[in-house]
């Protein structure tokens, strides 16, 4: 069974793009960000800032990140992006996202985040917990 | 007796610029912040992170901002920048932030911000307060 | 006659908020100038990336802005900014932006821009033009 | 032969880090950028802004980028980084940076990045090319 797909459309600002034009790099690392929170509240029908208070948890911090940036997307553009969990680990996942502009891919981006709590010994500090299979059937389209 | 004035030097990086090749002009208010901090630093010898610690307040939040923007800053330029509390007033103060390049004033910045401790009222709020006169003699030059 | 309002809704982000929780100022400058855009696009029935070669200019260079930050923003609020022109001068301009959360205004913000053309002693500088009448009239509402 | 290595310190920003009191990824990015302009700089002798213009290119856009994130970076924090190359290929090459808290390892990025020149057939567009043997000998150490 597949995995459910979040979808975000935003059109890129001014802001957003350095001086050849396109969006600076950074920038898509902010809007894989966006995705994971739409993902997430998409399947488990909590808004962002409750996720931590709904599950128990300090947070989904991320451990890697990484992008292949395939065409450029300037100012103007609208880009629609999918995300979506493509594998779920004990105590982590990894979220891929789909940037396209005008049809094409033009960046692919990937995360891997731990589900993250207090850290029993010390709540100061935070440490991976297993995820509960509550959540991950959640995510099931 | 003038107040005290902190200097920053750096240099604009690639992408803090938008495709017309100078900073993108929210940057400047990121940079304003930088050169607060600093300010802060040198007349209260205090870390920036330790410093609600130390004086016993939330912040130092920002309550009305404004910049003037007279010559572009472009990739590469090495800005000086000065700041320097302009005013203070019983509970709340202004900062200056002037920045140069070769030599020319590009960009002037103004910042109020306000002396903020937890409100006795309400603790998770937070409530303008007096100035120490202790403080406010740190940044005499 | 009042001037055009232009209307934008988001919800504020995980990284558009500092350590305090809140949106870190230099963010609000960003969403000014998507307001300004939109207000643009709104009013002149042009995608901002073709504005500059449909009235022959370079852009709408900022000079001048500033923020009254009345309350504060938090992740996964949902703001309603309204942008307008508050006035117009002979190559100038002001534009006002007004951000609510939950129906309280939470930021004020204003833009002075300029309409500029290349000038014509030298086409690699801008110069401020007057504002066509055409342009301005399409700002009423 | 080892290849050369780029030095880099900066303190971290309140405006570069998130609610949870840490740098918020994207801006990881953006110090990777800062990383390999200065490796650049350093290798070459030619201010950054310069660098096209001195080559004969359009830039060293980034096809590809990641990081590991192996410890938080803090408000404060001053980050050591290191940037090198770690492989040339035809026409591009990999820069690892590697970013140091108080001794230990915070963050490790790698990104991908190609010698573009303007394509002869379609001048307006670029093209990768091969990247000549006296810049890659510049970066012997």
């Amino acid at each position: 069974m597949a995995n459910l797909i979040s979808r975000r459309q935003f059109t890129i600002e001014w802001g957003q793009c350095d001086p050849a034009g396109i969006v600076f790099n950074a920038r898509f690392f902010e809007f894989f960000d966006w995705g994971t929170w739409t993902l997430f509240e998409t399947a488990l029908g909590v808004k962002p800032p409750d996720l931590a208070a709904a599950f128990g948890i300090v947070g989904i911090p991320l451990v890697d990140a990484g992008a292949r940036f395939l065409a450029p997307a300037c100012f103007g553009d609208v880009v629609e992006m999918t995300s979506q969990v493509s594998e779920f680990r004990r105590s982590s996942f990894d979220v891929e996202h789909r940037l396209f502009v005008a049809g094409a891919m033009a960046v692919e981006g990937r995360e891997t985040r731990v589900w993250a709590a207090p850290d029993p010994a010390d709540p100061s500090k935070m440490k991976s917990q297993p995820i509960p299979s509550s959540v991950i059937a959640r995510f099931k389209a």
